[in-house]
């Protein structure tokens, strides 16, 4: 796929599967040699002779001794991963051992393999362009159904499908700017300039679709930040509380496994919400914050995306939560008002309440009242629908940027079209246009931008 | 193979593989339904018909949505290591997924497994005796070649082998006893005392060869801890950095690996030396040694295996080093002394040291001479040549409590002997014998002992 690239054809190792001690590790092989490799190590059959997608149990023994009984996986190329011969090694989940095999493999001629450089080969063998292979690493990341789903989608090729339909059409319109060229001598002007114009348009309204559909991409990958402020004894804490303890008699829910996730998200219908400044808020920030004072805490939710302000329904001095509700709003961002303590119904406050906050969710922290309102609330608030209409979605700032300098191009080359500027020019906006779409594929790349996008991922993928 | 234990049908599920973020996970099934359980989430092929030991790439979906991409790696029982169909499935190494896996897995059917449930089923199912199984925790809990290589041999039923031995010794002899049952009525004595006599005692020197190498299976095990103790600028920093720092080098030769180790260990031709009190020891503990004295780090070093003795070999006031030398010797431990900085060379103390340190080493631990003389001693101090004269080493305390019984029962049976016990009373002392052979091998076991042992895995194995 890049040529640039080619001429890799060393056999590549590393282990592929978590740090630290378990029931079993896996070391993965890739490259021309790496069946060759292993069967020097594997005296009970020869590995060239099986067929790919097999397994076959034994031991791994180099001259001296037996490394380990083993698993071995076998991938032929160009049906592996890599699109190269690749083997994985099923040990035992010790590091020694895992080590030791790493070891004796490299001295029987693979070498150690960087980070993200099985997958860099998937790229260059052409089994995965550079937003699929991106895609990888976002998966590996993903801790919420959204990210994982919008990483599945990107890995299967949704995002290049898109990419691949908008570049057919930048070049639909760049054979109609050169058959103009061909008739220019002739001093004829466009034939047909609202098809052009139609084609562009169209370019266009993908290419910010995709660029709006960041924001929610960005959620997805990094989660949404949410400040709970209030005054004290609002009930902030018993919130948090309900709001966390469902979430996470859900996740215990799994025996066997720990969970090393920051304590304090909330993951509604797979999207993760953080909440901010949380550490310790169920103990003790949130004590220091109702000492420091609404005030104070009104800096700290500078850094939020939402802001839940929450007050007691029945507070005596709700003249004071109008005045902070107002200077909430002066903050440009998504506020969810909770009137809480519903438990303690007092008719005259509705009235208040409905006039001066209308919109506000009616709850009962303390009962778990009105949970599952707020999360919907929360969820809506982010889950706007997606203009595009289908899953993608970007999540990459990298892609962002390059969809910016092609958003900017087509408003180039509609501007040209208005003002009649020669057809050679205009083609010169086209080419750009289509060398940053190659950027994200990765069709248009230099090896230093590449090694950097694969650093980013961990050994062994 | 036990049928107390008999009824275990379900199908169990787990990560296999250790938490945390990688390139790859592994999830594995047991059970008469884990094709079944997996089937129904793979749709793009039947793997009800695929044959055994092969792989399997594709996408695992609920009804809902796609979980992952997947390799299944599929073993028909009984070709499995647990002895019943196994299913591996590799999916993306993120906790979330391979979580949401799981649990799609277990609302398929599938029960989450207790820690060493693979293993336990792969003992309840004949394919591993206790000590194998035992020895499978071993192997993964292994950080050098020594105890690497001793769990790999008994794995491969290295100490099954001499176990099994020594039971055919024990039935033997029983059938001696009851052929003499036979003819008690007619009143005769034994017939061939001499031949029962051999048979015991080949029988008793086997079982204590298999508790005296507990002590090597020990050291195998756990280590062996040193002690390194000197005056003050004898040169303990130095000699501790010549011998950290090889070592050092040697594993960080792996590029991409990550050590989780304990720094302050040393790894000798495969047996592992643990230097006590070594938190820090290279930069803090040295220096506050040094303030509190020798006497103070003289009650540290109780624990200690071995002690390595540095002394300066240029000290003026060498009987300092001479009375410590004394008292060290009154500890009734290793003792490895060393005379360090013959970079400085007096001929005249060399007479001294000679006289009054005859095995002294002598070394410059600034030049790293010594080091692998001193190495060497401290291996050989340790490596005894195996009276057993094979690779069988006892690294398990249950195992030779086992022994230590049957050692007592045959001793108990050579008294009978010698004092004409009757022969239905030597069988019921043999019957005793067999019954901890077979606590050893797991052909005796009752099931809380069996969850006990099983429960000291990991999950997945």
């Amino acid at each position: 796929m890049n040529n640039a690239l080619q001429g890799w054809n060393d056999t590549i190792v590393a282990l592929a599967t978590p740090n630290g001690m378990g029931a079993i590790g896996v070391i993965r092989l890739s490259g021309s040699q790496a069946i060759e490799i292993a069967n020097t190590l594997f005296p009970s059959k020869n590995l060239l002779q099986q067929p790919s997608h097999t397994l076959h149990v034994g031991l791994l023994k180099n001259e001296e001794m037996v490394l380990d009984e083993v698993v071995i996986a076998l991938y032929k190329a160009p049906k592996s991963y890599t699109g190269e011969n690749v083997v994985e090694i099923s040990c035992h989940g010790a590091n020694y051992i895992q080590q030791q095999i790493i070891e004796t493999l490299a001295s029987k001629g693979a070498r150690p393999a960087k980070a993200g450089e099985f997958t860099q080969r998937a790229f260059i063998n052409g089994k995965l362009d550079l937003t699929q292979a991106e895609a990888v690493a976002d998966l590996i990341a993903s801790n919420t159904e959204a990210s994982k789903k919008t990483a599945l989608h990107n890995i299967k090729g949704g995002f290049s499908k898109v990419l691949k339909q908008l570049r057919d059409e930048l070049i639909s319109f760049s054979a109609l700017i050169e058959l103009e060229l061909d008739f220019s001598q002739e001093d004829v002007t466009f034939a047909d300039k609202k098809q052009l114009y139609i084609l562009l348009q169209k370019a266009q309204k993908t290419v910010s679709e995709l660029i709006d559909s960041f924001q929610l991409g960005n959620v997805i990958k990094q989660g949404v930040s949410v400040a709970i402020i209030g005054k004290p004894n609002a009930g902030k804490s018993t919130l948090l509380n309900q709001l966390l303890n469902e979430e996470r008699a859900i996740v215990s829910a799994i025996a066997g496994t720990t969970r090393d996730t920051v304590e304090e998200t909330l993951n509604i219908k797979g999207i993760l919400f953080r909440l901010i400044d949380t550490a310790g808020i169920r103990q003790h920030t949130t004590d220091e914050i109702e000492k420091i004072g609404v005030e104070k805490s009104l800096e700290k939710i500078q850094t939020a995306d939402i802001i839940l302000h929450l007050f007691d329904y029945t507070d005596a001095n709700l003249n004071e939560v109008i005045a902070q509700q107002k200077s909430l709003e002066t903050l440009n961002k998504t506020v969810i008002t909770l009137a809480n303590k519903t438990e303690n119904i007092l008719e005259a406050t509705n009235i208040i309440i409905n006039q001066f906050f209308p919109n506000a969710l009616f709850m009962s922290a303390k009962n778990g009242v009105g949970i599952t309102a707020l999360k919907n609330t929360l969820y809506n608030a982010v889950m706007q629908p997606n203009s595009i209409g289908n899953e993608v979605i970007v999540t990459n700032a990298r892609h962002v940027a390059a969809l910016q300098k092609i958003r900017e191009g087509i408003t180039d080359i509609l501007e040209g079209l208005n003002n009649e500027v020669p057809g050679d020019l205009l083609a010169l906006d086209i080419r750009r246009c289509l060398h940053f779409l190659g950027e994200i594929t990765g069709q248009v790349t230099n090896e230093d931008q590449l090694d950097y996008i694969f650093s980013k991922f961990c050994i062994g993928k």
